[in-house]
């Protein structure tokens, strides 16, 4: 789970992961393109993201194919979730408060 | 998003919001009694999450207060949320593959 905050804790490695949701299978120069990023500093991205497990690389020839692998995000969301009851109180105690306001 | 994420990676920190969803308003030094953690390492961790915006302190007197601020977990978990519908197609998936093997 540290491994998986802190992959996400950097807005190059989010966005790595935000386009291989929508284009499984990049190689790792298409992932540097949009970035202007060189592809030692890419490399070094997708090294986080594959330590806390949320890429796969698959070398086919000179090519290196990217994958997105969810698990971990899911563990990650799974742990946010025990707090979605005090978003819903919040909500409640917000509309209360509107409500109130109202009748006044 | 990027400091939510790094102040989530780590366990103390995720266990001192944990506790403060439970019991909100928890002082300082309750926080750090069950980690048998010094003051000084409990306020930088404090430091963070606050930096992070997922808590607020207040003092009164000689005591201050630790309340739970939840909109940035909030955030990170819609965020985390676009990758849901690859739950559930892998779930789909793996549904098939077992009625599959059972028509065998």
């Amino acid at each position: 789970m540290d491994r998986t905050f802190s992959a996400l804790a950097d807005p190059t490695r989010r966005e790595v992961l935000l386009r291989l949701k929508d284009e499984p299978g990049l190689s790792v120069s298409e992932l540097a393109r949009p970035f202007s990023q060189k592809l030692p500093g890419m490399m070094k991205h997708l090294d986080v993201l594959a330590d806390a497990g949320l890429i796969t690389r698959a070398k086919t020839g000179r090519t290196v194919s990217v994958h997105l692998v969810v698990g971990p995000m899911r563990e990650a969301m799974e742990w946010l979730n025990r707090y979605e009851r005090f978003w819903t109180v919040s909500i409640d105690r917000l509309v209360a408060l509107v409500e109130e306001d109202g009748e006044r």
